[in-house]
């Protein structure tokens, strides 16, 4: 019958179990360093389920991460020799596993029976959910407590002798183990994303020191450098990287050639950071956060269009409820994440993850919901963080119009996800109240635009509210085109330092048709890192800067993650509205190609699509395309061409 | 200073953590065998906070379990040669501690500064509970994943050579460790509390196979009996008690000496049963019952007065809120918890424990109340189970009398719990109503008392709701008469057959002044159990059954436990009612002594108090006490006399 036997676990526990595996290996300055926040429990002791109707009797067998008791009928078995029998007709086979340290999975193979999502599984209340299952455990000597990543070995480009010790240069960031050999006497290692931070052994974020062994295998860390400091020189030094195999689909290429480099650093940077889940950064934070990974989100499938890291990483970020914190304990971060899972069903039409989560995503919403003020507006309670950006200009003084407008927008998604799951949900948040509260409350016709919030009586304008307002349709076109002008084009207000809201103004002046202002954006911006040496994409980058003040924040001098995830938005700017591929429905079954060159003279770019890819070419005022997925339709110069798969197609100006 | 220091946790975790150890380690016929319930999560990821406020400068150091960091004023610390810095002032210590896999605590030592109960600590949420902390573990080398146990070498008493092996005799009921050296070929082991179990290759219960080490140490088991099935015989068979070192205060002779050994055979029971938490049996079915801890909390004071193993378990059967299931599943179960814990307190006075659990209870109380019917009647929701009592005589179609006098019971103990917390609780339940309901739907006036149900229309009546009845004061003094008079002392009704509802029954029994009855019950009931042999009292006992048949139970040869807590009833009966001592106030501020000989010609009883003893004698007519506490009153022909501290006194009929 050829049925594929996959480990199975209680749907959503092995995401959360290698959530909680990465939250506690973090380190600083040679300590452990846990995510702050309240870890969620798994299940421990569950059963899989399993209806099975035989024309004739089967044999199977188990394999089970933890104790585990197998029974048909509600009759314990014993296997003989291994093997289970299971007598022909309608029988209940299901399978208990127990375990106290670690994640409860089961795997069941035979010629008729096999473990895999067709199951069901209770954690021993009278209620079953789905089993989850995911690629890459399919034999029965898996240990999904063990990540699949893959493993190559890296050797360093360069190496300088100094009076102490000895600098590594591996030529471009990585993150893996380090291997140092024939030393066998005390010596340390400095890690750094730079020649001054694995330099600086007191300040070097990440180092280990005392160590004796002759061949030593050190733990996995992110760096481009290494600084060994040693009164004996090692004889063998190299690195094993560690990574998730992602193919990249996606390209971008133009007659600037900067833009390629953006786009291959951009890159680099999103797949550093595409592990078990998207991290914001390989050397710290080396966490999962709700406002990044929504980010990872939208440029994921213009680069390598992989649906799994998504899902693992929504599933990671959702935890279990009851819900006592936001989502990193930040209240933004929340309602990135409900506007992560629509977004997520609009990209790939998977309506079954959804109704798989959406007793979570419920519940956070009403979490959320619970902790309005008297205005109906999202306020800091206790243990919230209004984080929005970093951005000394906020004025987070009682409530901030950003997280309204975000609030907005969850609420929104969140009637559109009940929908998918055809559930009939009342939320307690109005959309249409909220929004008129807001334009009471924060709207300043003079200013043309949102202030940031009303309590201070300052009535200060930053961008940040305004580019959500753009990125939403929160506002009408005239409105619109008064942020633009009065906000966003304007020198007068403080200009936005992180890649992370970047992104967002760059994805805001697109949606407004002002391609031509983010693509000289990118290449100032992303390309004044890339003239500074980067490599991969700085966390934060003020071009008033210099020198090594580039790589402080949060008051440590090498605090500055160089590679953060957040700073890989132009791969989506450029496919989504250079190229201008972009689904008009759910899971792409309709798609547009809307490209607009704005100040390139050509382009060839290359965009994911769910099961396959389009080119879109532009040069000497001639668009060509070609895609090997039907479906699409090419807009260009108020025309309209349906794009069959296959087929070549060419259209002038 | 002097001051002690001691491991520290998330309150209630260590509890819940080695509950779920000793709910993993369950096995049958030598497969795992976990008990079937959802399994609480703990903190995996903790913070320990304590305000310092010191004249000078000191110096401490830290062992945790797990991942930690060191923060002062929130700012990281690194240990000097493993000492921390504390500087002189006010100044807020953290010690973060992250473990995924075991339980997350901390063990703080210096001079001025040492964990112990005055620190604070939080799950990483902004909300702080108390610390947990048992005696134990007080130097930093103790491993709180493990449970502090004693140990003690035992030897068999007698081998009897069989064809395929031998069998040992171990003289009684024993738990531990069995080593087995000298084989060094396959062999296997089959535990047995009866000769025939042990010796029944296919049926017994605890056995392991196909051994093949040379020398070895089996996991811990119950068994009173050994057979080992080898071709080669042992060179060396002994065993290794392992126990909690509770030391009986209680005791109790008389001129019947079957009531010594009695009362002997139910402390050994207890013992047996007494470890990480009340346990219902020690050979199956290994489990912390609700109902059959109930009974345990009721029997320790009158043996050992150990406040501690009582926390352990309530704070094991709470568990953590949210609840989707009733304690053990069972209905019943959960309204005994909650009357435990105001039973507690009134043994012990310790409102600081009942504050610590408070909002759990409430929570439990809650699921409790959430699950009714529209008459506020108890019934059976998809995943409960409706116990009672094993006897195949209950009508449980449809709400039953005993679950609604349960409700009833512990309606009033969360009242007087939130009265104890000082919390103005108002629950949904009216115990007024509740009675008023439970008479017009289940008094049977021409009964004599309560039948089991309604809905069928059978009007059966069993002993059980009107045994709740007595015990609880639900009844006015006729009523308890004629539920004495029709039901308890009625042969026509079906007896009880199990130990448990048996030893309710002797309570309903004295409260209602039928010590008598009491006394002579006793002696044909666990005398009976005596006379066939047992070292310890059985899970159930029918004087009907004759032979092999009295091992059976749950459809298996050897299901039925041979030594079941719930058996241990006499110890409580004969200290409480036959010694009469009892307190009449919260902690024993105040206590009675009430002595009823009954058909006893002379007793000596030796019952434990808070702080020490009282021994009640009766001989001759005279009764002498010797209390080595104050606050006690003789009552005695209805006079009444206070007993001082050390003074022995006497009075005669």
């Amino acid at each position: 019958m050829g049925l594929k036997p996959k480990w199975i676990w209680y749907y959503g526990d092995y995401e959360i179990y290698h959530s909680n595996l990465l939250n506690s290996r973090r380190e600083a300055y040679g300590d452990d360093y846990p995510a702050f926040i309240s870890y969620p429990g798994i299940h421990m002791n569950v059963g899989f389920v399993r209806e099975c109707e035989l024309a004739e009797a089967t044999a199977f067998r188990v394999k089970a991460n933890g104790k585990y008791q197998v029974r048909i009928d509600n009759e314990p078995q014993r296997a003989v020799n291994g093997v289970y029998s299971m007598p022909a007709g309608k029988h209940e086979l299901i399978v208990y596993v127990c375990k106290i340290h670690g994640l409860p999975a089961v795997f069941v193979y035979g010629d008729k029976i096999v473990s895999d999502e067709t199951w069901k599984v209770s954690d021993r209340t009278w209620e079953c959910v789905s089993v989850g299952c995911v690629p890459g455990y399919t034999s029965p000597d898996d240990n999904v407590e063990v990540f699949p990543f893959c493993y190559e070995r890296v050797d360093y480009v360069c190496e300088t002798a100094y009076p102490n010790g000895t600098l590594y240069d591996f030529g471009k960031e990585l993150f893996g183990f380090l291997y140092v050999n024939g030393i066998g006497k005390d010596f340390d290692v400095y890690y750094g994303e730079s020649v001054e931070e694995a330099l600086d052994t007191e300040n070097a974020i990440l180092m280990e020191r005392n160590i004796s062994e002759k061949r030593v295998k050190l733990r996995q860390r992110a760096f481009r450098y290494v600084y060994i400091r040693s009164e004996v020189p090692a004889g063998d030094v190299y690195a094993e990287y560690e990574y998730l195999p992602l193919n990249d689909v996606g390209s971008f290429i133009c007659d600037d050639e900067n833009v390629e480099k953006i786009f291959e650093m951009s890159a680099y940077t999103l797949h550093l950071n595409s592990r078990e889940f998207y991290l914001d950064g390989i050397k710290r934070d080396r966490w999962v956060w709700g406002g990044d990974a929504y980010q990872s989100f939208m440029i994921n499938p213009y680069l390598y269009f992989d649906r799994e890291i998504i899902k693992r990483t929504i599933l990671s970020l959702l935890g279990t409820p009851p819900y006592r914190q936001h989502v990193n304990t930040i209240n933004d971060y929340s309602f990135y994440l409900i506007i992560s899972v629509y977004d997520y069903w609009f990209l790939t039409d998977d309506s079954d993850f959804i109704r798989k989560i959406y007793s979570k995503v419920k519940a956070l919403f009403e979490f959320c919901a619970g902790r309005l003020d008297k205005n109906g507006f999202v306020c800091e309670r206790p243990g919230d963080w209004i984080f929005i950006d970093w951005a000394d200009s906020l004025d987070k003084e009682g409530p901030h119009c950003a997280e309204q407008i975000l609030l907005w927008q969850a609420t929104r998604c969140m009637k559109k996800i009940a929908e998918i799951c055809g559930e009939n949900y009342k939320s307690s948040v109005d959309e249409n109240k909220l929004k008129e509260m807001i334009y009471t409350y924060f709207y300043d016709k003079q200013a043309g635009g949102f202030i940031d919030g009303f309590q201070s009586g300052q009535r200060v304008v930053n961008r940040h509210q305004n580019i959500l307002a753009l990125l939403y349709d929160f506002t009408n076109e005239e409105e619109s085109n008064l942020i633009l002008e009065k906000i966003l084009l304007n020198d007068e207000i403080t200009q936005i330092t992180t890649p992370y809201f970047k992104f967002f103004e760059l994805m805001a002046l697109c949606k407004n048709n002002r391609v031509e202002i983010a693509q000289r954006s990118i290449s100032s911006y992303w390309g004044g890192m890339l003239r500074l040496g980067a490599t991969s994409v700085w966390e934060e980058y003020n071009p008033a800067m210099s020198g090594k003040a580039h790589y402080a924040m949060y008051n440590e001098p090498y605090g500055k993650s160089l590679c953060h995830a957040w700073g890989s938005g132009p791969i989506c700017f450029l496919g989504k509205y250079v190229a201008g591929v972009r689904p008009t429905s759910a899971g792409y079954r309709t798609w547009e190609i809307c490209p607009n060159p704005g100040i390139y003279k050509s382009f060839c770019a290359t965009v994911p699509l769910p099961e396959g890819k389009v080119r879109v070419e532009y040069t000497q005022g001639k668009i060509n395309v070609l895609s090997d997925c039907g479906g699409g339709v090419l807009c260009w110069k108020g025309e309209q061409y349906p794009v069959q798969k296959n087929v070549p197609f060419s259209v002038s100006e």
